[in-house]
């Protein structure tokens, strides 16, 4: 990579989520050369991706320019590559567009879909990380419906218009709400002629309960509403295998279903290229210090999803969401900061902001401190909360014109196949 | 094809462009079992698709799904499928998704890109009929521009920032302006370590005016406009070859570019199966009578850009634009109907609304009647007439929204490479 010499000292960014766009929009006051790669030119606002899948929100509105992000910001370099490999010890980074020396790195990789090793899985199962993924998904749905309309095979047609969603953490619930919506509300207007209440919506969980990460009210209210909406929960429910046509679950039940959505976990996106000790195994997140400096590193940090960092409050490290990634892209600016001027280092406290998850029109549930609600508040405080977090006037108001518009017409308007997603063989 | 019998005689509509949607809507008072075909789920507002190109849009609000602008209808059915052939005598169409019986058919299937038999060129070029080619023109000019951002060597810098037009219609006209505008007024943040003055925006014309289809004012004016933006404007030049890096003229003249668009003309999408005496050779379109009945067919029907039809004041057909395929689907509804009802038909009269085209920002020119103007009266004509096309008040709200935040903002705010394109080897 050509990157001119300033006579700064060099930080690379490698990742434009929550954590690296953080901590590049506060370096607008540290003396140095900010490089941030990703693979990406845009930003990718995850929490709203579900409707991007569901036809709700078009995808643009919530992707926003990574250049756009940090035009303040003198110093300032993007560069669009994918990552191969670091090397420590030369302080470089090898990405596909040429090598990259650093004095300091910053890994803000955050996290990849988790298949469990399962290799079938993670050839036919559809994840959900990115915005090409969202897309494809709409487009395989709509086909589905497509064909199911033509369809005069009632086995077939029962495949085409079963949607199962594995794991029902945040996104497999909020995914799960959003398809009971559309065949509740927009399909039967758009297939007139095809029995829409054919279509099956069933969220299969491994866990006791729906939304693990949250409070016991809130999986109760959460379960409540998806039965309201009409989705099939099934709990202790472990899937095994799928081949493209039919899902096979851990005690030997099949089902077929063509519309197979993997939301069961996540994995951090690790780099090649430090020794294993600083990596958490089983989770592939980096080892941090308070100072989010990577185990044994002074000038390598991990922040965001991609660090593991044990404090008195969460031994188990934090949750990997929004704001973690957030609060220490934020630190870490000003310790950068601090760093530069010979001062001493700032340790990483979290403030948590609390959990929200929202399962249809009307219905969330949230627990913000000790409050524990649902319904319309939650509902009404989650389309705040996420109007606000956007990137962008524009998506902003673009998002809420589409909510809005949604609402009242109980519809969900990008129902567009751009482009064909073709199953794999 | 699975179409139930509803006891009614069906009709068979090929397309869902401005024609085919036009035929449909007024359909809706005929006793016919209407089924529109069609390769997309989406009706695309052909033009606003170089604002997609150009990130001033995003494209789900040019997209409309089709079976929403139909929802009105009683017995509308739609199929998602290419039509591969027709036989006209067995009164059947053949398509990817299997057959289908008709007793009227309409072909609606508009136009494709002529390349004029160049092989090279069709290989290489990036047509814009079609939303998703809109999209990777727009990932194509963000790559290359990131590519520059971090390119030292000269010439290879001059290539990937060289975008070159060929055919200097609206549609290159437009296009060529909306690249200024994103020369001049945004990449200049995005890009701030890159001279952007490097970029040059070529268009090229083989006859010796731009928008040859207008006025010799409009022309006059357009080219002027152009200019004044920064566009190189070549009148009388051909191009003659295009191997992905160099571009060769006719006079032998060639430049380096990675950035080629072909808009030099269209050519009918006509289908398999008619006898060739049927077709305009030269243009791929069907001879229409005034009713628009193919020539020596009674139920099979030519509307929009696909139709060939001679009038006193059309000897050479009617222009490729979007009033005579609204005017003559208004019209071919309202002729199904008395000929259900064993009426005469009406023949089809066009009543010209003129035609204009946007160069920039307060920048466009008209024809309308007998006036012919330009400037920021003609633009924001252009603006509304625009708008008020556009299918679905959802669209017209969010293109109305983006224009007005990309003209407080001098902004194209939509610069995202969803998916890369990659050029062919």
């Amino acid at each position: 990579m050509n990157l001119p010499d300033t006579g700064q000292k060099r930080i690379v960014i490698i990742g434009g989520g929550f954590a690296g766009i953080s901590l590049a929009k506060n370096l607008k006051e540290v003396d140095l050369q900010v490089v941030l790669i990703d693979r990406h030119n845009y930003h990718t606002f995850q929490p709203l991706l579900y409707q991007v899948s569901t036809s709700g929100l078009e995808p643009d509105s919530i992707a926003y320019p990574l250049r756009k992000v940090l035009k303040e910001l003198d110093n300032f370099y993007f560069r669009m590559a994918s990552v191969q490999r670091i090397d420590p010890d030369g302080q470089t980074v090898f990405t596909d567009i040429g090598n990259l020396g650093y004095d300091y790195l910053v890994l803000a990789t955050g996290t990849k879909t988790n298949f469990f090793g399962n290799q079938n899985i993670a050839r036919y199962a559809m994840p959900m990380k990115t915005v090409p993924q969202a897309l494809d998904i709409r487009s395989l749905m709509l086909q589905n419906f497509e064909k199911a309309d033509d369809c005069l095979d009632p086995v077939e047609r029962k495949a085409l218009l079963n949607f199962c969603i594995v794991g029902a953490g945040p996104t497999g619930v909020e995914l799960a709400g959003a398809f009971a919506e559309l065949k509740n509300n927009v399909f039967p207007k758009d297939y007139r002629h095809l029995n829409v209440d054919e279509m099956e919506i069933n969220l299969f969980e491994g866990g006791p309960r729906v939304l693990p990460p949250m409070s016991e009210n809130a999986s109760k209210r959460a379960a409540e509403f998806l039965k309201a909406l009409g989705v099939r929960v099934h709990l202790n429910v472990i899937a095994s295998d799928y081949d493209g046509e039919r899902l096979t679950l851990k005690d030997g039940t099949t089902l077929n279903t063509k519309n197979f959505i993997w939301t069961a976990g996540v994995t951090g996106a690790a780099i090649e290229g430090f020794a294993t000790h600083v990596l958490v195994e089983r989770l592939n997140r980096y080892k941090v210090n308070r100072f989010n400096q990577v185990e044994g590193y002074d000038t390598v940090f991990a922040i965001g999803d991609i660090a593991y960092m044990e404090t008195e409050d969460f031994p188990k490290g934090h949750p990997q969401v929004a704001q973690p990634a957030i609060q220490q892209g934020e630190l870490l600016a000003d310790n950068l900061g601090r760093m530069l001027q010979g001062k001493e280092l700032k340790p990483f406290t979290y403030r948590d902001k609390g959990t929200m998850a929202t399962i249809g029109r009307n219905k969330a549930v949230a627990d913000i401190k000790k409050l524990k609600f649902a319904g319309f508040f939650a509902w009404f405080i989650w389309m705040f909360v996420h109007l606000m977090a956007l990137v962008g006037f524009r998506n902003k108001v673009v998002v809420f014109f589409n909510w809005a518009y949604n609402y009242i017409n109980y519809d969900k308007a990008a129902r567009l196949i751009m482009r064909r997603f073709k199953p794999k063989a």
